[in-house]
């Protein structure tokens, strides 16, 4: 048996995806800044693409780049605003994801600026007073990160209350999309964003390759230096089989996007119920009606259950107690000792799909009761 | 017609390559951070391909670091570099490639530390004697960046004269191998370099992918902040499957290496040889047998021929007038500025590949004898 449970930290290729590389990978290889016939048919991709996503965020062509992804995308966004803004304060919390935080920490040092932490509260959440006091007591220009949702509790940003406050005070406004895009509906029209970012392998599509949304009004220095590729804010050949990849991902969780969360609220509800009916020492981390696909739950801390994710994976079930990119240390997760519960619980993170049945969430509390 | 000539920029996928990458996608999707069943699946196609690579440049795995390609391999290697030594000045020359020359001049300007380039000859040779009197007449350390061959008129450096400098006078060294990596013998197992780059799209694998080589003496502060990936030298979910296609097609160019090479040998020497008695009004470019794939041809610059790239195009020739990364532009090369035949010339880079046929040489003569 094997039941993956883990779509938080990557997921499965869709089979339409598969497809469409391999017929690319077939018949399609020009550099994109060639300017032959070559270079143009893979620069048609890059554009097609760039089109698609830039449709479904309702933003301009012009305010989408490609990268390799949520990291790259991250450190570019925050080191080119550091280094091309007069920025006096950058706010934001300690439930952001590690690539977010570590590149908070080192480009605020880098360009000796300040890092002013926000408290979140049990379920994850910011205090929007304690956001609105901290920007307007700052002399300058400030910086806010804030994730739309959390990729271990699944708790979820007021998007358009943050970017009121931020507007009110001419505050940037930078916001961890990854887990959102492609799972809940993120509209940028009206310019709530400054930046937003994606990553393909997140919504069914291939790694190594996302995306910045960047405000036109916003002008930043690019992180990689080199060819004048995405209008000079990322330098590199264009990852073209990728970003045609990505694209059409992206267009395929959009347009099922409202028949999978039916789907897994229905899972997720049944998971829940049976917990609260069969388990009750389980307790719920975050926001169960966050994230659709996501939900994490404590189990109460025990010397006999620390190796409890080894266990299921013995079982064949594939879950995670936080972030893939720090689980491999087998570290505790840093978002629940935020919300202040890492010494009472064990934190265990499903994230569903649209491939994930009952069969799987049936399969997973039969071995949690037995493990 | 459809003649490619032009694999210095992009090459085409191999067939056994995109079988490969068909089978992984269809199979493979974990994150390898995860430490499920999933997770350690995707570890292993990473960690064979490290091994691989390494095995091939007979250096040890964990000296082998891997990158969204050789623009973020550069800019990865120059920063840290330049951030983690006390470096005094940096020796490289005119004709390195743009994403080398920017990353070097943004972070000297950056950590002011001197830039210093050498002259090259006609070409594109540089000097020795000016390399060594340069290096041993700096206070401090010295970073010295050359590349391997050139990627528009293919001239080599002799690595190993160039290595002994930099070892005499304790100087690190640095090569752009992108354009060398699966077309010429590169072994690195003395040490003879510090920093090393590929790109897999220069060897037919996928774009989007890339490796460093750093040299396991040198201690660097990576680029991009996050997640623990590469022993936290690259942060970032891997690029897993492109990672294992890259080690695959390397692993296909190293094994056909000397038979491509004695093929391309044989096209290119053809090709001179036609041009020669046929259109003796055309010279050569750099060295003519340096890389074994490349060959870069000037034709008298006349106000009728500035289109000519245009002509072969419509012609159905794939040919450029240098570096991708800058031809969108139609910019001149910098290269053939360097070597002093910018007014003279306008030239024409062929760079074949395995799958160039005697008729794709024979094609291009066509169209070049009637435009």
């Amino acid at each position: 048996m094997k039941v993956y449970l883990d779509n938080a930290a990557t997921t499965q290729l869709d089979e339409d995806v598969i497809d469409y590389m391999h017929q690319l990978m077939l018949n399609n290889f020009g550099n994109p800044s060639s300017i032959h016939a070559s270079g143009r048919e893979a620069k048609v991709l890059v554009e097609q693409a760039r089109n698609k996503i830039a449709s479904i965020l309702k933003v301009s062509p012009a305010e989408i780049f490609f990268t390799s992804g949520g990291t790259e995308s991250i450190n570019t966004i925050v080191s080119g605003v550091l280094l091309s803004s007069e920025i006096s304060k950058v706010i934001s919390s300690p439930i952001e994801h590690a690539a977010m935080l570590k590149s908070l920490e080192y480009n605020c040092k880098a360009n000796d600026v300040e890092l002013f932490m926000l408290d979140v509260d049990e379920a994850g959440q910011i205090n929007l007073i304690e956001l609105e006091e901290e920007i307007s007591k700052t002399k300058g220009k400030v910086l806010v990160s804030l994730m739309h949702t959390n990729n271990e509790i699944g708790t979820l940003l007021p998007l358009n209350d943050v970017s009121d406050i931020c507007r009110k005070f001419n505050a940037l406004f930078l916001s961890d999309t990854v887990q959102s895009m492609g799972k809940l509906p993120v509209d940028l029209s009206d310019g709530i964003l400054d930046f937003a970012i994606g990553s393909a392998h997140k919504f069914h599509g291939p790694k190594g390759v996302g995306f910045m949304y960047i405000n036109g009004e916003n002008k930043i220095l690019p992180l990689l230096q080199g060819g004048s590729q995405e209008r000079n804010m990322r330098a590199g050949t264009e990852n073209t089989i990728s970003i045609a990849a990505m694209a059409k991902a992206f267009e395929i969780a959009i347009a099922s996007m409202q028949e999978n969360t039916e789907k897994l609220i229905e899972l997720k509800n049944y998971l829940i119920h049976r917990i609260e009916s069969e388990l009750p020492e389980i307790t719920f981390n975050g926001h169960i009606h966050g994230l659709p696909n996501l939900i994490n739950i404590g189990i109460p801390k025990t010397d006999n259950n620390e190796m409890l994710l080894m266990k299921f994976d013995i079982n064949g079930i594939f879950v995670s107690g936080g972030s893939a990119c720090s689980s491999g240390a087998l570290m505790d997760s840093h978002v629940i000792k935020a919300i202040g519960k890492n010494n009472i619980i064990r934190p265990i993170r499903l994230a569903m799909s649209k491939f994930t049945t009952k069969n799987d969430i049936d399969s997973f509390l039969e071995v949690l009761k037995k493990i």
